[in-house]
């Protein structure tokens, strides 16, 4: 299906994502910087924590007539701007598109939903490579015209396998991670190599019903509600930073199986989510919590 | 403002709630009886747990031309129909209004709901009581004309003022009891007296956050998504047979005091939810979870 | 992608749905029919609607060891009972697969939303026919090896087009179809040849915001609420009996592109919604209005 | 009730609604200028409409250190800054309690809510006065310590009894008032006094179900969502300015009563976020929308 994948419209500018001890003059500082070199703001969210007392900010500016040279920005930022505030930043490009591997098992769901989106132009993001631990959803791959990897791992090759993983990752440029339903925990070692760039999505509102068979335990507990929840992965199962969640209205009418088929929209739903909020850079992690700007 | 209380319209109907095993033919033979004695359905809805293998039923029905006196149904239903099959029934009349108690402690929200709603004949029950561990409350009990009283706890005197309370519900001849927000856990003594009659709030999407301060835990972990539960009292902290459960969205931008703002508004609509639930004989419980009829 | 496509498991159950005017025994009349010939109930959902005293039901049994042969159920019923009742009914058997056909013009979040759903085995049914007045999703319907017939309309050819489609819906023994983001309004004539058998999905809750262009009349408007809704398509344009409707909030922050962003996802969710409720013969039109039982 | 009345807490902050035509410097300017006179700003929301090209913007600053007096801010900021940028703007002081005006007729769902967060010290208020075409409620307003008035209406003597209910809005200093299911529409005239400060709640997802009986109208429609909407009043019908909106989910189970209960939840909590983001100076409006900042 690649030959009517569209893409998403480019634009021009910089993202600046940035957060540090909030203190006055911040802001005005910043764009201030923006302005007096020609950056046209189309976008500035901010945020202050005042328990933690932390300053987080996105802003957006077109490049076009921007006076510092793109490769120099950060350098000039982080002279005049940031070491003045203790601030930590992350710049980047509109137009460069991250790259995006995606692991699966044999669920297909989630999968359809993330290529569907990329198929139609939807998201600014390149998808090269899906790796599967089954064979199962190989022809998926191939119609959409991405490249399809087994790793089929087990308790004894885990490690190995991993490190085959990481290898391939890295063949492909990838730049983030994006476990769709994929049914195997991964080492500490392999979150150690994405941190804050592996989205997985749970299949409940956590911190409810973690670790397996949330539906199952949802059934058991007798709730009127379920949910789905993406995260970023971190060493700890199912406790990393959640991006988004939703949840779906259910009664005594409902068994299971029910459960299984309605959170299924809700797993890609959110996952989706998460994907384009991560892909627009509006993620900015701090203490294991997210802001997600708008 | 008992003067203008107002008292919902009352209906002439049986109600029955039933559970048992499932077979062949016990909705053919309790519709049957129903008709054969000319008693006209103005409600059933009947629900098969086909992993249990229970068949679950409310029925109700015009007493008017209903040839079986009311005082021998459960007699003739037990003979009849319930000892073929199984069945485990409570019977209702829509005219008998249930007595309701309120537990509460300083806060108010909770308490204006149940209040305002009673004053306006939302519900067919009588609330001739609220018992506090605070006289905070006082002045509003005052002026909806409900009688209030003060019953201080401590680690201390707790099991001799339980033995209090349970003398005063007595003479107030208390069907069942709501903790509107009171802060304080029932010994296991207590639940015993009024087993699936004392209806919790609890504020948090349950089994998220069970316990104390589920708000500020809630902020801690970052999640994008609260809620409140309204359970019966069981001798388990907090995890009774849920009634009803509802959430709202948040984000990065909510504080505790945001959550806990937002908060009142789901705990005082969940927990009157299932007040009205409970009032109409629609909650069957079985196995320590909830069937909700509509 | 036909290689890995799956079929939903096939149950051996007969499925009638009724409404008639509202009487004593109907219920007791039915279940009895059912029981005497060994027909092992294993859903029933029953309604009545009070103020049109219609009484609505749907109930699915066992074959097995019914004792009426499948190919006299409908006579047997309307002679044994739905004369007696005045009720009108359909019958259906859960292994015959309704025969799916889906209109499409050049947007393609719903399509793939239907063809994953397909493939996954979620649906029992067969999509064995795409049609659309755009050559665009052709390649679409390729990798999910279904037909696709190109018929381009304006408004000098429509009548004739029309026509054609007939011929061709006929030829493919297509049951129902389903108009996935279809963008021309199909005439009287040709929504006459499928009463309540054509499914769209308009982009806003109804009736708000009917015709086109919603996405813009609700930015214009202001409202904090955008939504999608299933129905039937009748004579009347968007005015059919609904199926499902969802929502979602929106804000300020939004703009058109925004809205017709999120937008996309209520509308493949809703639309995939309506589609398993039909195929699962839980929706009874009476009056312009659904019952969709549970 | 007043004895138990809590006041919330006040801050000494003032806050600043804005908006202008958007230009390149704007948000640099007014940082600048509250941080040069040492006004820390602890919150800061500003949001740039792309396609009307306009720039909005709260910003709230502590007083404490701010070197400008709180009666020459006005001034200063309209000479120093906003007649650059062609700014419209209102400047508030938390510190100054808005009073509000209720009108209502015979329900008392809205009002109860209303008076309980009022005693309970939710909401920076002064509720001094209640206005009523029924003698209804007056037990409720005595109860709360809030002055009832009594001004009955009919097509005769409308004009006359609006004079009258003016001059008493303006005898108690009331800054905005609020219809809490007030069944009667306000003239012309009347509506001019107070532009955007008369809140309403209509009982339907506007624009859907404008007019008289709205549930009514939806059950008719067979929706499977029924909603709330607050606005402010403008001349024209339910067509002004939406400030909140919620929704509930509904089946072909509920019937005109049941939509009209459950109504009522959404109608009270949806007016009551209303009037608490109005005082909380968060609600800008701007070409019949409104931006409601977080």
């Amino acid at each position: 299906m690649q030959s009517i994948r569209k893409n998403a419209v480019i634009r021009n500018t910089a993202i600046l994502l940035i957060h540090c001890p909030d203190k006055q003059g911040i802001l005005a500082a910043v764009t201030e910087f923006l302005n007096e070199n020609h950056g046209n703001i189309i976008h500035l969210d901010q945020h202050v924590d005042h328990e933690e007392v932390i300053f987080y900010m996105r802003v957006e500016w077109e490049l076009e007539k921007f006076t510092i040279p793109r490769e120099k920005i950060a350098d000039y930022f982080q002279t005049l701007i940031a070491q003045k505030f203790a601030i930590q930043f992350s710049l980047h490009f509109s137009d460069k598109r991250p790259r995006m591997a995606v692991f699966v098992s044999t669920m297909s769901h989630c999968l359809f939903d993330i290529l569907a989106r990329y198929t139609a132009g939807d998201w600014e993001t390149d998808i090269p490579l899906i790796i599967s631990n089954h064979e199962t959803l190989r022809p998926v791959a191939k119609s959409f015209g991405v490249d399809f990897q087994l790793i089929e791992k087990n308790s004894a090759n885990k490690a190995e396998q991993e490190l085959k993983e990481i290898e391939i990752l890295k063949q492909y440029n990838i730049d983030f991670v994006v476990l769709a339903r994929y049914m195997q925990v991964l080492s500490d070692k392999f979150v150690a190599n994405y941190p804050n760039r592996i989205i997985n999505i749970h299949h409940s509102f956590l911190p409810a019903f973690a670790g397996a068979k949330p539906y199952h335990a949802a059934h058991e507990r007798g709730v009127k509600i379920i949910g789905a929840t993406s995260h970023y992965v971190t060493t700890d199962l199912d406790a990393g930073p959640i991006i988004t969640q939703d949840v779906v209205r259910i009664s005594h009418m409902d068994n299971v199986d029910s459960l299984i088929r309605k959170g299924r929209d809700l797993e890609k739903i959110v996952l989706s989510e998460a994907i384009y909020k991560h892909l627009q850079r509006k993620v900015l992690v701090y203490n294991n919590r997210t802001v997600v700007f708008n």
